[in-house]
């Protein structure tokens, strides 16, 4: 059975709820499959995303309550959460609707080369997991099923085990939306456990996979898919550290006002982002530091989502504490038997280059590590160095301006979006958007999980040779 | 040492070459490392792939020469892949021109919305592995050092140890041409040996890699890539059978035409093609079954590039002998130690279906199998069940277009491309071609590694968030 827990409490929050059988998910994938044909080429989908985004809309205040007792999240992000989720879900209908993520190619004949004609076509079922972080933006009804579902592809959908009764409540929404307007039966499903999570990664007819999660999780079910006898695409979308740097006009003019956005970026959501700014670079500059110690020290953390996400948060804080790392400051503890502590942590260049695979290891929560800096090289070698993340930042004043440069092209190396003068929290969902980056922060670093072009990663192209126009698919004619 | 041999006389061909140490690959890939910022940014690298092509055509008759000696493939078709490799370049010097590969997207800022500027960019250096079958086209420049370079990948290639002598000259005369208009050395650089290319997919300043060649060394491959301290992305090409249906009025109308359009598709190049027509299904017609069998029976083989490939093919066919398949014609054996014989091996669908998974393995060679069907319905539930090919073809006349209609739904969800009335073997270097498919025909099935698209695979996007114009990618400004 699976119990979701309130993070204010700790105490079980609604009743459990039962494990989807083997039996149970064959049936679901193989009501996916017969779904296929009609919601990928029978059925106006677009309109079916927005009807589904209507009835989350008209429900918004409901959900946002059941997620507060399993999340602890609050009122204000949730309801925010469930708009940015029927935002999402009306952006892919605008993505149908507009056509061009078919990426359509034409060559017409001409001497020996043959007339041809390409365009994409959805995999197939595909398997979503929900995420524990965004009950709503990433989980159920979130960007990786909206996509999917745009692009053609059924769903079957693996809730997250820190929000099963949100999981269901939106499922039910979800599909009953769906079908309101022609979908067919089957389109999305719900299935519930960690060994369910795994029968429908290794289902024969899942084509694909979409996962936000951690770097072990990930890593785990990246593997199932690439020893299954036929292999399956892993979008997983897994750890990042999103280092900031701050060059020295910067600091030195704008001190304060860096501090407090640096604590409210770090500990917004109880540090609990995959854009968290985990690593702060700043010149040997003593205002910076202190204003960041006066910051963190006047800020509160928040309740997180479970004991295991606290354990993990306390033992990633203790283990960059055994290194030689001092703690600057620490704010308020959250609420409740899961309450994390904003902590900034610091050390030097030097420290953190001679321990680079441990200090700049994900500490899931509002524990940044800010790291001295007394030369721009060094501090580029090291950049230089770091895995893949989500995001890069840099705070430059206009004297800034030619380190900012070099900054810059070592960040777009090591990761997918940069931010400048800015904070990497916060996540547009538009069409420029590029949420990914070099592993880990994603397994396939060309792809997005948010924006217009995560539906990319649910599609192949077919190439039609020498077609009569009948045969053609209708776009193709 | 690599020791090339003359397929026609199974003699040793030139002089042995010495297999590249861990010391030469690591200097190879850390001089690509240093040519990179100046390959993606600094050079002119349309100019430059418009110069590799000049020269390799003012040595095509020199190079035809030095590979047939280790390929036996003949003057014609080599000079022939030498101009489809320079046409490739060419194609990819207007691509770079063309500049759509960025992928640009532009979001202005509005309300909460940032400002967004999302381009894609050069992964950084890259290895490809050289095939067998293509000395040119699939090699040292062929269409995945070709499509790399212009996304601004430095390229280190691992020669085919089937012809080490022609991977010299080629190499030789790439990398002459490319640094005499501008290009850094190291921009390109090749290595050989097996244990050489297992280095150099394991280096840890290498991004990706492109591989056409065997199911097996592919698999082999693509788990070196993923269990690296940090996996890169592997796009390999490897098997492909590529079903052919015959619908039952073009074949009463057209048998001649369509079995020696079906003998010349198979025997092309002694059948080493990935898209060599492996499986062919026809309907219960004794008029083509004869014609096909005077076609095969007319029809001659080739010498096979190796010893190795050319055991593998008779494995292959006697595999498929000792099943419930009897040989229906066969052709006069190629020239040397190593001729294949052309082989029309047949049976019916309700055998096949029965032991598909041996039936539908790929025969590296000029053995095609023919499958009757007496039922379509039967013939869609087998071709739903087959795994993932390059091609799929279908024959129909006017009176077949609605059977026609619902193969082709099949051949949609296992196949990349699709041929009407023509096929499989032939891959135009266009716009609109797709050479991927479901696995195991690619590892990576929304990639081409064939067209204009191919370059997609070199290129990961960054997002740019409010950034001042100044700092930003010239292209995004």
């Amino acid at each position: 059975m699976i119990q979701a827990y309130n993070p204010r409490t700790g105490q079980p929050a609604g009743d459990p709820v039962p494990e989807t059988t083997d039996a149970e998910v064959d049936a679901a994938v193989r009501a996916a499959v017969r779904a296929f044909p009609d919601w990928a080429a029978g059925t106006d989908r677009a309109r079916a995303l927005e009807a589904a985004a209507d009835a989350l809309d008209a429900h918004s205040a409901e959900l946002a309550g059941i997620a507060d007792t399993e999340t602890a999240l609050g009122d204000g992000r949730l309801t925010g959460e469930v708009a940015r989720t029927t935002g999402q879900l009306r952006l892919f209908a605008q993505v149908i609707r507009d056509g061009a993520y078919r990426d359509i190619a034409l060559t017409p004949a001409a001497g020996a080369v043959p007339d041809l004609r390409r365009i994409s076509r959805p995999l197939g079922p595909v398997a979503v997991f929900g995420a524990s972080n965004f009950p709503f933006a990433f989980s159920v009804a979130g960007g990786d099923t909206a996509s999917a579902l745009a692009a053609g592809c059924p769903v079957v959908i693996k809730a997250h085990e820190g929000h099963p009764a949100t999981s269901i409540a939106v499922a039910g929404i979800l599909a009953e939306a769906l079908t309101s307007v022609g979908a067919p039966d089957g389109v999305v499903a719900l299935v519930h456990g960690v060994d369910a999570g795994l029968a429908l990664l290794r289902h024969p007819l899942i084509r694909a996979a979409g996962f936000t999660g951690s770097t072990r999780g990930g890593l785990a079910l990246a593997k199932v898919c690439a020893e299954r006898e036929t292999p399956i695409p892993f979008f997983g979308e897994l750890g990042a550290v999103n280092p900031v740097v701050v060059l020295p006009a910067a600091a030195a003019a704008r001190a304060d006002e860096i501090a407090s956005g640096y604590a409210a970026s770090l500990t917004l959501g109880a540090g609990q982002f995959c854009t968290n700014p985990g690593l702060l670079f700043v010149p040997e500059n003593p205002g910076l530091l202190t204003a960041i110690a006066s910051a963190i020290s006047a800020s509160s953390g928040g309740p997180m989502l479970s004991e295991r996400i606290f354990a993990g948060y306390e033992d990633a804080v203790a283990d960059a504490e055994s290194r030689h790392v001092r703690e600057l400051a620490a704010g308020a503890p959250g609420e409740g038997p899961w309450g994390a502590t904003p902590r900034a942590l610091t050390t030097t260049l030097k420290e953190f280059a001679a321990d680079v695979a441990a200090l700049s290891a994900e500490r899931f929560g509002p524990a940044g590590l800010v790291i001295t800096y007394s030369s721009l090289e060094e501090l580029l070698d090291v950049l230089g160095g770091l895995s893949g993340n989500l995001v890069g930042s840099v705070h430059a004043d206009p004297p800034d301006l030619d380190q900012a440069r070099r900054v810059v092209a070592a960040l777009e190396r090591i990761a997918g979006r940069i931010v400048f003068n800015g904070w990497p929290t916060g996540v547009a969902v538009v069409a420029a958007q590029h949420h990914g980056g070099p592993w880990p922060a994603t397994t396939a670093p060309a792809r997005t999980s948010v924006g217009s072009a995560a539906i990319r990663r649910w599609l192949v192209p077919v190439a039609y040779q020498n077609f009569p126009p009948e045969l053609l698919p209708a776009p193709l004619r």
